[in-house]
């Protein structure tokens, strides 16, 4: 039996309400817009953010039903945070199909982005509807709006690294902290806010969500420059080509001797690159042992988180352990 | 005397308060992409969309000075819409400056737009610092939300518009209250559900807001003939090398014989045309009447919404009289 596979059978479930929620919301005229706007979102993923919003949710008493009606909020907001990187990044495939800009043009993509954007607000604002306290949805609102401001930050940074040579460990904590972590981060703390938890609960959750998702995406570094095309959905490498400073460069380029280093400059970010150049960039980078390295920097992120989650006092234990779960399941570490 | 002199000197004053509140609130790390958001706000501007909702609220009890603090948030959406648009119709100048993506380049100028949608939403949730009662928060942020997806629905109707040949004037009346007449309405919405108005009282300043915004856009299709770069800030004939329909232009094509239509149809959105050929385009719309027709178009929805807003029973007449000026002021209509 797999380890994950009642979290996996909860994950399905969620997925399932979050899908007919945003099919729901998402929808009008004109026709190409909305089309645009649900193509990515249809082309599949987990839904592990309105997952880890219902969890929380629920460990301070919310129902699932509310939980899953919030979480298509982040899960939207997600999808457009996708779409306007992969028109930055110049990326045309995507969870396994072309980008939305590849497919609909970089205007339209644009303005998909915006759409979803506003959705995400109209989301979490509709609950209104749903005997929820006031005061608790602008909390939430607050929260939301603040994760797409730093993931705005957090891509803006992103950017910047790809023309910088000395980025340290410590800038790219901050980086992926707002790029990747925030929103999974706000994504607990929007459900526990919902919910009415109390603050210093809303603190820890704060905390493992943040650690959680700074592991996520080393792991996520790894698996770009060792994983392979099928799984990832896109091409190997792409980090590589793009330029990107993922942790693995940073460390490789802190440890490789000078004629190292400019070797793997000249192929980091040259999109012209052929693919064997790039994998002898990638054996430079694994020849300083930077995968042992993440590996060691993510299993330290998730011990701080797990110890986080440990620390609440939820009244639904078996939310709390499934978000346990989540974070071994996302960080893929074994049990 | 300027018969608006005492509606410009209130605007001054709220304008000077919502750039105070904007710029505190549009600050931080990473300086580049903080630069590029705050490039198109410091560039000037009016601030007309924050004096409606002042004034809306005050007509039913609102402070002005959370009046200014809430207008900021539909300040900062609007300047948000300008920045992608301009990337999207390749606009070179804006309120006499470059555009954002034309200085910061494209992909940082999409982040910047992302940064201020992000921040209205922040203005708005923000308020829950202030004695406002948080269930008429979550409404005007609901009312925020329809206002951007209806933007964003108006912007894609607007470019569809360019490659279609067929667009009748109700067609035209859609894609204007979406892209144009939408923000403006909800910012009157807002400014009411803030203080609390009565909701007979939201549906006519709705009315009034729609109307008005109707026809200031239609206003802004006749001042892009007839009109001179130094008042417009941008290029002359720029609605016409890109090819957008504007009510001149679709009620020209409903007149022209033949051989008139294709000629104006092969200088419609030819960016290669030089400005002879655009100007014997703008003459051959001209000579339809097609400048009269529009003018009387404006003339009658500024009637419909001076009447909705006479029909009004605000607290505070010198703002409802403030209102109709602004109506006046921006539909640029004499006394």
């Amino acid at each position: 039996m797999n380890e994950f596979e009642d979290l996996l059978r909860y994950a399905k479930h969620v997925a399932e309400g979050v899908n007919k929620v945003i099919a729901d919301l998402v929808k009008g005229d004109p026709k190409d817009l909305y089309e645009a706007s649900m193509h990515l979102i249809k082309a599949g993923g987990k839904r592990l953010r309105p997952l880890a919003l219902t969890l929380a949710g629920r460990m301070y008493g919310l129902s699932e039903s509310l939980g899953i009606k919030a979480g298509a909020s982040v899960e939207i907001l997600h999808n457009f945070t996708l779409i306007h990187d992969d028109i930055m990044d110049k990326d045309t495939l995507r969870r396994g199909v072309p980008t939305v800009h590849t497919v609909y043009g970089t205007d339209m993509a644009i303005i998909a982005g915006d759409l979803l954007f506003a959705k995400a607000f109209e989301a979490l604002t509709g609950l209104i509807n749903y005997s929820i306290d006031p005061g608790r949805i602008v909390s939430a609102t607050k929260e939301l709006s603040w994760a797409a401001v730093t993931v705005a930050e957090g891509q803006a940074l992103d950017m910047s690294f790809e023309r910088k040579v000395d980025v340290s460990v410590d800038d790219y904590i901050t980086m992926v902290f707002k790029k990747t972590a925030a929103l999974f981060k706000s994504s607990l703390v929007i459900g526990a806010l919902i919910a009415g938890a109390p603050e210093d609960e809303i603190e820890k959750l704060t905390e493992y969500g943040s650690d959680i998702g700074i592991a996520f995406q080393i792991r996520d570094d790894i698996l770009g420059l060792v994983g392979d095309e099928k799984v990832l959905g896109k091409p190997v490498f792409s980090d590589l080509r793009e330029g990107k400073k993922t942790i693995l460069v940073i460390y490789a380029l802190s440890r490789l001797d000078d004629e190292g280093r400019s070797e793997l400059l000249n192929a980091l970010g040259n999109r012209e690159a052929s693919v064997d150049e790039l994998r002898k960039a990638a054996e430079l980078i694994k020849s300083t042992g930077a995968v042992e390295y993440a590996d060691q920097l993510a299993e330290k992120y998730i011990e701080s988180g797990l110890q986080a989650l440990q620390s609440t006092h939820p009244v639904d234990e078996e939310a709390k352990e499934m978000l346990r779960k989540l974070a071994l399941y996302i960080t893929q570490r074994k049990y």
